[in-house]
């Protein structure tokens, strides 16, 4: 079986049925309006079958929104990327979409509930961030949010899939290059420092992190879903169905980790001991009020693993290295076999199903994410993921957009390559370069300390900028080490105002994108290292972990300044001198070509 | 006289007994501990001899800092530009430096107060924002901040100074570019539309724009010391001595201006119909307080008149232009003529002098600032101010840096050029260059509607960054149009995120300083404008204002790219068809040869 579906997301069902269930269930709990998330108890970008409820009762299966459900409306609250494939999947009959955030939930309700009334939601799914900014937004009107006991949605879904049971596996402390029992110890002690008696945690990526685990619950996302408690000398619950753990893993957590069953945590919560830190940006509305109504003193902070995890130690940047050769070979040959082939003799899915079978063969235990594979105009659909029904065939003259990566058991990758399918059409080279320039500056950016992804993003765009034309996502995320491809906390984005710290790894992938023509984005994964600077001054740069060409024909050289010229020749010499000697016959040849000089 | 004074800031006076006749005014009215800021009731940068309360108490002068004084300690103050300043000025005896904001006020409160105490504040020399900020960090401590009715420094400074009664002037209508009533009644329908029945305002900057008049109670800022209240109708009362307002002024202010005695504020606040909005960041806590005891509904937001200043209109920017033009003449005059002397036989004081007499000719009501003419090593302290105990000799080799600007009738400038003292040293040619092309990047940026300054920083730092160098203050300012030289409320730096709108008029000012050897800084007055983009998308760009060469004996041509060479040709072509038929004679033959074409 593969890893990627090319199935249309639509699911089945009879939403109205559902809605109209949903309706009585409501009326039961004297709701006027009710809340249904796209998000689980662990504000993650994948979610179980059993977590899909906005998919269930909408139809809407995009990885952001949520739904808002009255006895005479059900809105479904859609961002930018998703106006155009709501509309494909939900029926318009009884669902109506809602531009978010240019319309704020909390605007909608005071509008479609002129006399107030009681909005219920379910305080496991909506972070205390979420709850706390509502309520804010509705406290002078008479609208009360009400946390439910029962969700209704659950209580209406007869056939409602069981929680995932993914074995967990042990993630090697060769790999891990500390262990876990040192990681909860130091982690425990900044928690005493600060005076809390625990931290909760609710990111599955946070846990697994800090236990040395990975995990199966989950498709693309290596992690155990689970919720724990830390105690500030080290002990810690892990709240997970039991059934995730052999006995080598029970060996391997050690007896300072009690795995206790998810049913039990609300109770294991009540009689914490405070002060207790917990995460208002992740962690669950019910964990706070369950903490709040015992009288236990809760400190609002930072999930203590976010930022050790995002700085990436020796062990897991070599992890991280060693996994971008093995995938820089599988693109490599990708592309090399793409240049031998017909283009219309391919689509799309052809392509990806090639790049899986050559990251399999470079030993990938799942994707890190579906891969974008547009051709053409498909390519300029930002988030695009390739269906049947959507399946282009490659044309001679075409830019194929390829966005993609895998998990492997010691890094995860993310790379975009675009490439021109034969002669490279005249039209793309100016924004190609553009594009390529950017990814160049950011890429060779040194900058203090203090500085943040906010204050970086201008050098991926400025060249783009100078032309008028923008990209409308993110220059960069952060990435996990053998964990999310999508990790917190820091961005390359305006809006990422944390200051970038030596180890941490991110995506540097500026695009452009011309509707109805062509989609660009060149994308290599850069780790935050110490740079040399004067005395006095401390400084940072990026080295970058991606190891795969950049396509020569889709270049303007006489754009390119010396050092630009430079860079490229010398990040191809390094592909070049990395990847020849696992490569035989025509790939060999096509590598060398690939990163031969500019001239 | 000259409106430069080379004295040694250092005041004469006392300031032990001062300090001890406080101490006892403190007893009397039960303080711990009282705040002596250095800001006055209108949070400006420069303060009324009346309101020079921190330097009669202390003797320090610097433009930013303040004192706590207890009963056995008197602690000032001061952030890193004035370390050394603050040694020099103060009796270590008796008061002590505390370095600040790594030291904040209600730590060291907290430390020198175990016990708790009511610590004094003067409610009119305090921001609400201030205020907060220090309570929040007090809430847990037994420390209560009291608002004093009498400051106590004022009961114990026998000859204080007047307030000043500088004779108001009228702005004219041709540079203002909208009458004073329209302005008023734009103002009051955005008051109305937001439900406010008025708003109060503090900053003499913004009532100045507001009612089109200009003032002369403080040397380099051209504004009215005044507060005002403006009603939803367009009303204003104008709370500021009747003195400074002849009758042609009455006439220009006209009768929905009321002028009223500063005494009569608080009765007028305490007597006004609500909501009223306040500027949490720029009033006073008193006004706050004295709206909030008389039932008034406070809304705070931002001083109506702020971002309407900051976005300069048509009339403005010609205004600006025209003053820049001048102030251009002026500066080709100087270099001209410096590059003609001996350097040895000037002195940094000499130079000074002569850039005033030359902005006389040209037309200044005042300098914008005090001239910082820092020559060879006194080049790198960045906020120098030459003095007669510091006035060095110019010599051969060094460089000299010039950063100065004037208040014209009709725009405020704002230069800094550094040029070498005959044959440029080696050693200032790469630095020299780095900031040069820094600042070109900035003057070349195009970029979306949306972006702030904390985006923009790093193109203008990006070249010194890259040889692991930097400086330490902001890339630029705002500038107001025959205003203040530093105004709100954007700025070119990584703290301010709020976006650039077209008419803003910023400063682009990187430097480079090599303690002990050289300081470099090149700055330009650039206006934020529209630009073009692809369709679908909004940019802006820059205008830059300030007309006067580089100095090309500095320059690196090998460091520059084909498109910052062409930077350089086309301003000094555009300085040069500007400035040259306003030259004679051995000006015209220096302007000639200062912007021929880089080779």
């Amino acid at each position: 079986m593969s890893f990627q579906s090319f199935d249309d997301p639509a699911g089945g069902g009879d939403h109205a049925a559902r809605l109209t269930a949903l309706r009585a269930k409501m009326r039961d709990q004297h709701l006027a309006a009710f809340i249904v998330p796209r998000a689980d108890a662990h504000q993650g970008e994948y979610v179980a079958d059993a977590d899909a409820r906005l998919a269930w009762l909408t139809g809407f299966t995009g990885s952001a929104g949520f739904a808002i459900v009255t006895q005479d409306r059900a809105a479904v609250f859609i961002d930018g990327r998703y106006r155009v494939q709501v509309r494909a999947q939900i029926d318009l009959r009884h669902f109506t979409p809602v531009p978010w955030p240019e319309t704020r939930p909390s605007e909608w309700l005071r509008e479609v509930l002129p006399q107030g009334g009681r909005v219920g939601f379910d305080p496991w799914l909506h972070t205390r961030k979420e709850i706390s900014t509502m309520e804010a937004a509705l406290a002078e009107h008479s609208i009360a949010l009400i946390a439910v006991e029962t969700n209704p949605v659950d209580a209406v879904w007869p056939d409602r899939p069981a929680p995932p049971v993914g074995a967990a596996r042990i993630h090697d402390e060769a790999l891990a290059g500390e262990s876990a029992a040192q990681k909860r110890s130091r982690l425990a002690a900044e928690l005493k420092a600060a005076g809390q008696a625990a931290a909760f945690l609710s990111l599955p990526d946070s846990i697994s992190w800090l236990l040395n685990i990975r995990g199966s619950d989950l498709p693309k996302n290596p992690v155990v879903q689970a919720f724990a408690v830390l105690s500030d000398n080290g002990d810690l619950s892990l709240f997970a169905d039991p059934a995730k753990f052999d006995d080598s893993l029970r060996a391997h957590l050690g007896n300072q980790v009690s795995i206790l069953p998810p049913e039990s945590l609300s109770a294991a919560l009540t009689d914490l001991e405070g002060p207790v830190r917990l995460d208002p940006g992740s962690a669950p509305e019910a964990a706070f009020r369950i903490l709040e109504d015992a009288g236990t003193n809760v400190v609002p902070g930072p999930d203590p693993a976010v930022l050790p995890k995002a700085r990436k130690n020796a062990a897991e940047m070599a992890g991280m290295r060693a996994a971008h050769h093995r995938d820089g070979l599988a693109m490599v040959r990708l592309l090399a076999w793409l240049d031998g082939q017909e283009p219309a003799a391919l689509t799309e899915i052809d392509v990806v199903r090639h790049l899986e079978d050559l990251r399999r063969e470079a030993g990938i235990l799942d994707i890190s994410f579906d891969t974008i594979m547009g051709a053409g105009p498909n390519g300029a659909i930002v988030h695009y993921r390739v269906t049947e029904a959507t399946n282009r065939h490659l044309a001679e003259g075409d830019l194929l957009l390829i966005d993609s990566g895998g998990q492997y058991a010691d890094g995860t990758t993310d790379i975009t390559r675009t490439v021109a399918l034969g002669q490279a059409r005249a039209d793309a080279i100016a924004p190609f370069t553009a594009v390529l320039r950017g990814m160049i500056a950011l890429s060779r950016a040194r900058f203090p300390k203090g500085v943040a992804g906010a204050h970086l993003d201008a050098l991926a765009r400025q060249f783009l900028w100078a032309e008028g034309m923008d990209f409308d996502h993110g220059t960069g995320h952060g990435v996990g080490a053998a964990l999310c491809v999508h990790e917190g906390p820091v961005r390359i984005s305006r809006v990422s105002d944390m200051a970038l710290e030596a180890g941490m790894i991110l995506s540097n992938e500026p695009g452009y994108y011309r509707e109805g023509s062509f989609g660009i984005r060149i994308e290599n994964l850069v780790a935050v290292t110490e740079a040399e600077a004067e005395p006095g001054r401390r400084m940072l740069g990026f080295e970058t972990l991606t190891l795969c060409p950049i396509d020569r024909r889709l270049i303007d050289l006489h754009a390119l300044s010396r050092d630009e010229r430079d860079w490229i020749d010398n990040y191809h010499a390094r592909v070049r001198d990395a990847l020849l000697p696992d490569l035989q016959g025509a790939e060999r040849d096509w590598l060398t070509a690939a990163t031969a000089p500019l001239t």
